[in-house]
């Protein structure tokens, strides 16, 4: 059995699993405080090659929405997302949670628009009664996008542009963000995010560690005792070190974008395979998921030899087929999805 | 200055006032526990022919729903709403303050079909990933809706069926629910309602009172404690006899029902007059409340002698104007909107 | 029957409804941009001299604590209070529903000191953990206190220095405010309450309305949004006119301080029938609420014409029982206690 | 510089790191599906002697007490927990972030007395106006506590017994559960804490894990939809299986008793040296953590080769120090505190 069921299968690189043995015994204080947490922030700035970033490390992604979305919004305010974010429809309302609205814009291919986002603001706040709606306080976007697309530069500043002019910041989720970063499709370099956007975040949990995303703030936008707000929300990692010493890992001799690059390499010959056999593609990803369209005759089949995520549902008898490639993919997987 | 702003421009009902001044130097319990309370649940449940049904008293519509919906809901659960209902657009967010998801689809014409909730509900157990989402646990409609359409009792019966197929509670939001009554459009009873529904409420605030909502729980399914629930969200009113008494008063001799006729009766002529003025209509409406399309110099000529709502934006260069009746409405602001 | 159960067992004093009447049929738009509510924000803010306060009208005590405690403090902070304030005891955790502790700190006769509070916050500040804590970031008092005492002025005074000190607002609850500044036993004015603290609020359910507190920002400190706040939170009124013509009333020709002092002038001679039946005094309190020591014969002895509160548990036989007054005790109401 | 700043200042048990290692390219399922969380499982419940009970996994204490606590409660009940107790004092505020108060009773050497709890709820219910309180919906309590002192058997069922009496679950936080149960002082096994209380968790991060905390329930009262819930907390964990494996290696050959074995071993000989230098103790501790009162002096005399925790304050002139052993410390790292 082979599987493609998604981005997180594996544990976590070598590299790291090698790193944490190595400092295993060597004592170090809790809560981010230790020197591997300090070196990977810095590892980080300077990858983004912004100096005055902000670095903290939080556990997973649900969690990293739901704390920087919670914190960095105004008690009157909502989140602005496209319908298809993952915040819009996979987190068990984890944003709800803390009180605030998401509000839904629709996507095109996983993306919001510059326009549909302008416009919902000026419609938003030429309405007389708009004190009595949710104040839109916030966009959050993904990159890549829940089935696997990408903005470009001029679309992501369009975007902010859009944020800029009604003063709200943009945020990015990049669970996945090294898959996008790494596509022979993508226009963006890691600073030019941290550049355009004013929060963002660099995902370890599907790019190569065990558990662990990296937010950064762009702009000096750190909420104040952003650790006691961490902390309230069960998000404060006793032994920090696991954190830090996994992402100076993946930020020391650019092993992120290494393995991100992979990725791409096996997305690539799954691309030829999906062809070869003739599948029908759901949306063109030029990032790590591949997602198909299959009966459920063609399931059952494929579902002999290779694990597969069913990722939504196309209509009463599809369903969505996502195939997902990372770090951890090899040539034998994907000849063992040829065969199949 | 003639006003058709709201559906609450006036104060009380007199006969209200008359009672509360009557009554006024009476010692009488407080948070409900007065006579009057008692007598006009009694009195709401003859009306709804549900000896069964409980009854409790909030004070305003957003209120209402943010107590109700939060204290039915359970944990990992959100209520459906049209995208159009007030609980998705007009509280502020405040159903996700108690974070709980508003689950919003498409509306027709304000409406919820069944199809569509039911096409929801399908798709959302098809999908394998469901536990990851949020688990629809209520319904919830208004009556009339936000735009002053209402349900056929063949529409309200499918949306049930499908609620109970999937074993969660319809809600109805009766906010103007007067006005959906009396309406010549409407083939439902107040009976009905409360047999097909599982919990609503009846709107005293914009139907003669001056303020309070009274919740119609029809299934004996009252949540446990609800009194400290009410109270822990700020809705527990000292004077509990300042709701009772209203209540008591509206439902003797029928007079919610005959002031709610006065406001339809009064909408009718309204209508003749927006026919006459040959203004657009926005959507045709069978209750107190009338849309109409104009642009800005429409509305500014309109304003100099009419109080009106802008209800929403139509487009860049129109307005959706309210012009709402209610049982305040006298023949002389008829004539007055006709000279205008 | 005569009654002392609490300070709100009558309706409104008179004027208010005479006022309610008058301007029953006058339309007004809703929310509190009314002429009524205009016009009592600018007497209150005259009462309290201070031109530049902002008032803020809402229905209920609870109500407001939640709406003010929550809308101030910020994400990471807890509001700190004695273990007897109201919202320790008696708000079904409503403070906590917002997402903040209430920070108990031991009461001397009901009464929080400003050594315990600095204490407290010195204590706080000098534990090197403390960003795992809840930060203190608001105190609240109420005046009279539960149990009926007042704070001096030196008090008052010396714990908005402790606040002030530490850079937090100090809150007061005056839910029973005119109880308190009409005793004998308070050194204190309206206007030094209002020069004094950071906010408070002037209770009206308790003294002559139907409901309505009216919230005091002394120091350019109304968060932003405010109104959008209490929607989100079901604390908007749709017909704010009810609020606003009730404080309109009671700041006309000092109304509110006049019904209060009459309330004052009745719990003397309460206290005096104490003294002749010899009942044993709880705590001795020089507002509108006396507590008494009972066991359970007295209570049924008394009960058979006088209905009282049973305020708390003394110990395994005895009850704290109380006997309040208020604008509306007549007299006559006297006379029927010495009796019993 | 040798620490015994707290119990989590290593990573995780070699036996850990190398079972994530063998394991580490096996693709396994997300959340928890995967082979070794399902043996964890099996192996924690043979532990317990308890085939039924249901066991989940965390990723820290705060985030286990905030998603226990806040499932389990109905939505107008709070917990009772020790005013010392970890819910009270050091999480920022995150059982109420959820909505709920901590009823804090007075502790004694760390723990809540059944006597109190008894009395507590006795009085709460013989109090007339308890509906307008937080009703007590769980009690709370850890083993070993804060201080490090210990619950006997007979306290313990005490305990129980009180809370069953009144039909509400007991809660036990086993942060450090193995250094409670090894300790010379402990008179209770795993299978006897099992069967007397309703639902406890047993400590990864503190007890040789990277992180991870299992939960058990007893009484087959696991919340439904419980993954759901979790998420919406931002507690589930995409890699389930980090946490699988790590409680599969802990509960293999009873690796998690000898190693809180041999912390206590550890700490018996941290109390000689205590003994030795003439230290003063704060309070007696039969567990891994021991408690003494230094000045500023003493501190920085110490501090020049030991790291240690500023537990508390005592006085204005004294700070209670704490020294922890745990699963890591060596013979060495005693002999190096000796020697200071």
């Amino acid at each position: 059995m082979v599987s493609f069921e998604c981005d997180y299968i594996a544990g976590a690189h070598p590299e790291i699993l090698k790193k944490l043995a190595e400092t295993n015994m060597e004592p170090m204080p809790g809560y981010g405080f230790d020197r591997f947490t300090a070196s990977a922030k810095e590892k980080i700035k300077a990858a983004c090659k912004m100096p005055d970033a902000e670095v903290e490390f939080l556990v997973g992604g649900t969690q990293t929405n739901m704390i920087v979305i919670s914190t960095m919004l105004k008690d009157w305010e909502g989140v602005i997302a496209a319908d298809s974010g993952h915040v819009s429809v996979h987190e068990s309302g984890a944003i709800e949670y803390t009180g605030h609205k998401v509000i839904e814009l629709p996507s095109v291919e996983g993306k919001l628009t510059a326009e549909s986002v302008k416009n919902y603001l000026r419609t938003f706040y030429s309405d007389a009664t708009y004190e009595h709606m949710v104040i839109p306080g916030m966009v959050y976007i993904s990159y890549p996008t829940e089935p696997g697309t990408l903005y470009s530069k001029a679309e992501l500043k369009a975007l902010a542009d859009v944020c800029h002019e009604y003063d709200i910041p943009l945020f990015l989720d990049g669970a996945r963000l090294g898959y996008g970063l790494m596509s022979d499709a993508s226009d963006l370099t890691l600073p030019e995010i941290a550049e355009i956007v004013d929060v963002f975040y660099i995902g370890g949990t599907k790019v190569g560690a065990l558990c662990g995303e990296a937010v950064v703030f762009t702009k000096n936008n750190k909420p104040e005792h952003f650790m006691t707000s961490q902390k309230k929300r069960g998000g404060l990692l006793a032994k920090g070190r696991l954190l830090g010493i996994q992402f100076d890992t993946l930020f020391t001799d650019e092993l992120y974008f290494k393995i991100s690059r992979h990725a791409i390499d096996m997305a690539l010959k799954v691309k030829e395979v999906i062809k070869e056999k003739g599948w029908r593609v759901y949306m063109d990803s030029p990032t790590n998921q591949q997602l198909i369209i299959m009966d459920e005759e063609e399931m059952e089949s494929l579902g002999k030899s290779v694990l597969f995520d069913r990722w939504g549902v196309y209509d009463n008898e599809h369903t969505i087929v996502r195939l997902a490639t990372s770090w951890s993919t090899s040539e034998e997987d994907i000849e063992a999805l040829a065969k199949a």
